[in-house]
């Protein structure tokens, strides 16, 4: 725990993946082909505080749909890369973009293709109840499941951890 | 406990958060942009029972979305205050403009943008999957889950405590 | 529980409320106004399958859906009343129109608007999900919540007890 | 449970019910007929994987919907078919046009109509939450429930069990 501690103290760049970390995995599809996705009010708020705070938060998807989108521009992320088959590549290009290296970089995932990011990554994450693999890939399993407030809980941890989460919560 | 009923008693308006409590907090975009909430039957039939007795219901949220506005025209809601950043003051201003002390206001929230109106109002409510810090502020937790049932489990609660509750449930 | 089987034994008619007991509670609204319900798909096998038999099905909801139209006319239900404010005269139109008893009736509700009907019917069914009062006045209360196959469950139960069922899975 | 490793190593196409399989049985109607479905991402994930060794994957439903056909598009799911009333039939055709056996055919379902062709097919699965006749009729009862990663379920085993799992995710 004191080593997961550790990771989230130097974290300035949380990425994240869409389907299965900021929606519970479902993906509804309406007979006209319009998809919705479920996103959940509480992971907006941690990311709006995260985002108070000076650091960065992005998303990295290998999907692609206009509700991702939408929601981001809502919560003005500034990283949006959808349709990314392979996603190192562009998790270490937003990094570098910011001159970041990996210990500052936390990446949360939900399954295989989340795997390179995760072990890049200085605090990697999987959701609860993200596949066998993903969690022991992990530096860190989420108590939340995905699309119930699991970006929300690693937000607030890494915050809690760098005494961060006090100063924002007085302002309430 | 006895304190929650001396609370309950004085319980005039009860003022509510939307996402998170009179929802799962699920937000939910389609590739159109458009919302979509989930609203929960049995809040209804509670709000409509609690709007019998005289008393009064009320709204207010950070966010703006015209799935709130149908609901609540449905419900014959008389205040809803979207897109409300700073929810105290607006709190206060329905409160006074029914002449009502903070100590006849009940207010429910789910997170913490609703901990000073939470704390203002002599009965303030927090929903059972509430973060930590907003269930600790609460006079009160909820057994029922947002969107499952929170808001007709505290209005049946206040209801009971000034007996008015067999009164109503006796028409059936 | 000898009691329900021989409440069950004579059931002819099954009638349902919708919200809550074919759905789990949930009334989605999006921000153009439409209302959108989710049923589930073994009611829909069950309901079904007790027309087979020769039995009939009927819903009975005080709101007013098209969605509830549509699944209704899907399933060939032929007795669909929305809109009704009380439930007990137009449940016991429904049966007399039928020339059944209240004996021959099982009316499933989850809330108070459903007492009179479950009273008054011979065999009154509340679903695992509904408030204390409505559960106690239930002959039956299901193991299943509303939405998750509830109404199956109970159309089961009759077709058991009256060993109609083997026959009908015999089919498949 | 050797018994179910023998009949994993024959399987070389797996077929499977839409409704309460690849969904949890939810089906959305709104109020201008639009049927919604919801999928999962990782049963997603899983299919793609299951077809990179080669194999096949395809579904057989009694509904009809054009979510079924976008959500399979997406997949690239070769055997898509919907409207099936008699489930065997199309099953053995299935198996028949690729010339395959029983053996080598594994069926996932739900329910009721999915007895004959679970009982059929060398592998026949139940989802977690099917009805009790369909579970006792299956030769492996997920863990998982319909619409909650079932099928990802299903296919990982059978690649594990053929030692192809460790293969595939070496990539990630």
């Amino acid at each position: 725990m004191a080593k997961v501690e550790d990771r989230c103290r130097q974290v300035q760049l949380v990425l994240s993946d869409v389907d299965g970390v900021l929606t519970d995995g479902g993906i509804y599809y309406d007979s006209q082909g319009l998809e919705t996705k479920r996103f959940h009010v509480r992971d907006g708020l941690g990311i709006r505080l995260w985002q108070r705070t000076g650091f960065t938060f992005g998303v990295v998807t290998s999907r692609t749909s206009q509700a991702v989108k939408i929601r981001c521009a809502e919560l003005q992320i500034a990283h949006v890369r959808q349709g990314v088959s392979e996603k190192l590549p562009v998790v270490e290009e937003i990094a570098s973009s910011l001159s970041l290296s990996a210990e500052q970089v936390c990446y949360v995932g939900d399954d295989l293709p989340d795997l390179s990011a995760m072990r890049w990554a200085g605090l990697g994450v999987a959701v609860a109840d993200a596949p066998r693999e993903v969690r022991q890939a992990a530096d860190f399993v989420t108590q939340t499941r995905g699309g119930r407030g699991a970006i929300r809980e690693v937000l607030e941890m890494i915050l809690r951890t760098t005494n961060r989460w006090d100063d924002l919560i007085r302002r309430y």
